[in-house]
């Protein structure tokens, strides 16, 4: 396992950590209280599209796509400690173009789209002018368990009709956001991991329905939010269709393994945030005497973290390193331990760091409630832990079975 | 150690559930949604006036004074089961008008407050027709520790001049909060623990400003939200004044004893609501082959919880029954343990229960999200963990100090 | 739930500190010492016989034993104070006559026994005079699920044929225990609870080997072993049979109750030992540059140990109460929580208080690792956490079933 | 960081497992039950030479010896995944000739050691002819401040004077243990870190005396033992010095740092060794009607363990790879961030271990109590968990200091 980093990634962690460092961490506060100010929650504040030009001249853009026909075609090696800086700030990664759900479907459409579909929708996203859904998930189901889908997929003539309900579809309230993937099922009676196929579907559509933002914790997320939204008798031509009929649960299997391990990438990212976060406070806050840096709990809580995210950074480039080596299906297992492993050392760092700040730790004023809450729900979403380490310990058992 | 439930509590038990059962849970979404639909992020729904006239009206009211003369005389012990079930509901406390910050306030009052004080404050709290703040922590300083407080009082003729910043004055948003008891420094060079003073400051007293919201994990709290808000060159006559010059921090202390085990029963109401939630989640929702209820780690949850659950409110009972019996001074260890314990158990349960509902957990549907922040804040309110710690730690060492 | 102390445990609680303080503490290292000194790991110190005879004199004796007939007949409320002073020692006891596996040996002969069983068995188990095995654990299957257990009992005219491999029996290599119950298949094709039965075995009967001793982490606990034994056509009269053909499942389900709330009121003050041995400890060692006592990291251990030791003991005197109140049937599931919660503090407390010896904590010169080694050995022996936990579900699954 | 195997690790990874499989492991239970056979607790089986010898012959010997003009010259990487293998069974490191203390010591002689010291005492090292103690930790004092140091080396004319009692000296027990490296105080008066010196001591010198042996959890670890030794007027020739006065500090870091990571290695070995025995019991045992394996709580034991090793070994192969790279001392805080969690990952794996095993868990049936009794002594020995942690804090803190 070789994790060095190649001249070109080692170039661009210093320009990305530059580029936080000039443009991201100095208008952190501001963007927020713009938006607050605004009155509107779905506010875009201006920032946010000057930034994206200057790290696209810069760039510093697509770095996640591992695709060289439409991006820089980073491994995923070289492709992490980026993700890992731009996870500090919530809204960092869509400045590089590296935010979720975009670039897995990006992914899917590099993969597995058409020509056609990829001129219309992933030029534009390639290009940062659309931002896209994707629409799997379903409250009335354990979403867990794929094969639970129930929203349908008809053929009328040479159309789909779409029906069903999908919720935490990230972005569907962004205006920005033109087209969403939605996974449904085609064939009812087929086997059950061929039931299920993705089309894409315009947010424009007729039948598309934003019904109400959800909350993770008090965040909705503004205008990355992750609605509730209803699909009633939606129309779309048959050739939205990505891949073939039946394929659908095969598309979302090579989606979620890019998917998991970025979200990985960025929690380390937001633990190191949380961590000096932690470590800055308790240099400046006195009680009982002295700095809370001279209290040896706080201690204890500085160097577990340390400890922590050291650990989960080392598994997940090694699920990185073993993506880019022996692909994708056969790094299944470690993407599976990094989720585990990497939303449980950010969960930790996370709520040390609320700790050791008091009331403001819980607050707006800090990041830390907002990236806690982001690392709270990885825990449950993307697959909660409980099916990961299930996963994780057949494979164990079977290399003992007889 | 007798906890055993008097007739008169045990009836108040009975009747308080039934309170719930038929008045507060059925009307538990509605009440939330009809806040998002007012599109008034502070508004009171009437339903809240309508229950505490019913409540008032059934006699169960004020069940957490145990000051005879102006309440029904519980003891802790007797209102400890109340107030637990009051938890599992956030705005639940104030149908009873058992709700903090109101309750430490009315006992302060009854036992320090002047007779037009209590004529003038104290009664509009008793019946429910009035809300009131309690403005003590301030952002720049450590809390935990009260001998960092800044904010002033000073005596000018026959007026205290009050200036000072404070946050997390929970209610100070309210149109109903009438009052707030401010917290600070009268005598900057007297002895650490007899610098502060404690003063009753109207809420239109000019000068006083709510600043802005703040946020707990995302929550607002609406109504009864915490806010930041300044005090500047804010006149109150003298008579304003709670108890002697200098007794602030004495007054404080008294203060936060009851207001800490009112916080511990609730919290492991709260516990209960969530394990209650989590077993019928579990047995409604199917995943891989079964409902979730049969998975040994599920098993393992609510094991753990409902264990959990039992041994911080035999705790809990045990401060309650020390009040009672040795009185609050000598509860101190006692009350720090629970402070800890029952934080610690609602936690943990609920946690778990949203791990079980997967992305609803987190959600606005069900209450799992909001008591988890409520929880997860009064481990670092009302005094951190390590503050309590500490001080359950030296008197354990000063038991073998030779 | 009333747990004030009545007189009488008040009293024979005074009696037993007391009695512990003059005679047992300071000779807890000189009886270590003259074990190893002897070169027998089978001696049995001589002050053992001393202490004995002062116990009974002084009516500190049998106080485990409800039932008024034989002994004190205290209730568990009442006798668990005892037990838990007795736990800090690990052979104090036996110096009551109130150690296992004599005590539940002694019930089951006291609830079920013949008067002939009673004369020649229970008496001089009463009198301290013998001592007893229970022999039901098998090493070849799952004792976890008795229906495993494998070892048979067969009528053969007057007699029982005994054949089986036992292990964990403790005393058994005590040259004083002359007797075992052993519990063993009398009808393999009858309902799986029906199967079993308990019959006397004179340790001396021909065909009764023991093969080995069983170390517990390095510990082979000297003359009260737990060794591995085979029974090998060892006959018995059917008088021998306690209880009814078919009855040993029940009979082991009466026994198991008072047996594990018996090992959490030693687990307790196990766990108060620890917290003793730790705070003295740390309060007389020096590290960079100060008593390890000021450490806030050792601080926080202590204050963890007050509230899990608090909260256990509360817990087990609930269970206890209900064993008073409602019968030990009743109270099956909250003796199965203490179980887990008891062993979660102890370990917890030992842990730490080994930790805060340094190299000492895991030698001989302190108690610590032995009484580690113990709660270590009882999360998984009496029904190991898994199991009880697995019960404490389903009863509270069952509450919201529909 | 690149931590690929080279062609010559690799070969000598298949060659030690292949050696492991066919020559040790299928001796474990022999070997252990030689030794309660002999009646000695200091037996040494024959095989321990025969594989000695049969190692020897096939080059796999010395394995840790990165000095290449004493032994093979293996990188701390290169030699991390063979010390693991070594680490299931706690005899094997012999075998090798890489086990503790003599590895230490060797490497101390190699580096400081005279060329008289090497031909006397280092070559029979070498050879596997001779073994050796390393007596420093002394049970009067915090050991892990090392300036408590408390025995005296005095200069008498042209020889050292020792005095001192230590304990925790491995080996110090084993006839074959010739040479023991003693640290004690030759300057009392000097600056805190150049008061002390390593001087060479034979073990057969007058007045060396073993007093006892120590226990760890109730094991002596036979000829292995880690005995109380007194050292009364012991004099050595001044040519018995290592490297210089006052160097004895400096020296003993010098060796603790590839201790440490050698204990991490070997207990990641041995928390695999855990693992696999966990999966093989819980495929073998039934209960409840199917394997264990299927319970999900065991499940969820697996996967964990799984994670938590990954973690670990990738952290020490990070520091293996530092100290390869930037030196023993730039690795210092890694190797302490290792002592913490490879410890941590070796106790949580064995534990749970043991728990799936039932009573045959803690027993001598398996080598899970033992490990775990290693594993829980490393938490305290070579610097406890806390000091660790405290360089890891105070690095960590010291980036965000202004």
């Amino acid at each position: 396992m070789d994790i060095t980093p190649t001249p070109r990634a080692a170039d661009l962690d210093t320009r990305v950590r530059a580029f936080m460092a000039e443009h991201v961490y100095p208008n952190e506060a501001s963007f927020e209280q713009e938006i607050v100010d605004s009155g509107d929650p779905l506010h875009i504040p201006p920032l946010l599209d000057e930034l994206k030009a200057i790290a696209k001249a810069d760039g510093l853009w697509n770095l996640f796509l591992p695709d060289e026909r439409f991006g820089p075609g980073l491994t995923n090696v070289e492709y992490a400690p980026l993700a890992e800086i731009m996870g500090g700030v919530w809204w960092a990664s869509e400045v590089f173009n590296c935010s979720a759900p975009d670039t897995g479907n990006m992914e899917i459409l590099a993969e597995f789209g058409t020509p056609d579909q990829q001129d219309r929708w992933l030029q534009p996203l390639l290009d940062g002018e659309i931002r896209s859904c994707f629409a799997m998930t379903e409250p009335d189901v354990a979403s867990s368990d794929a094969r639970n889908i129930e929203a349908r997929i008809e053929r009328d003539g040479d159309d789909y009709v779409i029906n069903g309900r999908k919720w935490w579809t990230s972005n569907a309230i962004n205006p920005r956001a033109k087209v969403a993937i939605f996974m449904g099922v085609t064939d009812p009676d087929g086997p059950p991991y061929q039931r299920q196929s993705q089309v894409l579907v315009p947010m424009d559509a007729p039948g598309v329905k934003v019904v109400r933002p959800m909350l993770v914790f008090g965040f909705d997320d503004g205008y990355t939010g992750h609605p509730e939204v209803t699909f009633t008798d939606v129309r779309v031509p048959v050739t939205n269709l990505i891949g073939a009929e039946g394929a659908g649960f095969a598309i979302a299997q090579a989606r979620l393994g890019p998917g998991r391990i970025h979200h990985c990438m960025r929690l380390i990212g937001a633990a190191e945030r949380g961590l000096e976060l932690m470590c800055k406070r308790v240099l400046a806050r006195e009680a009982f005497g002295g700095p809370l840096a001279d209290q040896g709990v706080i201690q204890d809580w500085i160097a577990e973290s340390r400890i922590r995210i050291e650990q989960s950074r080392l598994l997940t480039l090694k699920a990185a390193w073993m993506m880019d080596t022996v692909g994708k299906k056969a790094a299944r297992i470690e993407i599976s331990a990094i989720k585990v492993a990497a939303v449980d050392a950010a969960i930790y760092v996370l709520d040390r760091a609320i700790q050791a700040h008091g009331g403001m730790g819980v607050s707006q004023d800090t990041p830390l409630a907002r990236l806690y809450a982001y690392a709270r729900t990885l825990r449950l979403a993307d697959g909660p832990d409980e099916v990961h380490k299930r996963s994780i310990a057949r494979r164990e058992l079977r290399k003992h079975q007889v």
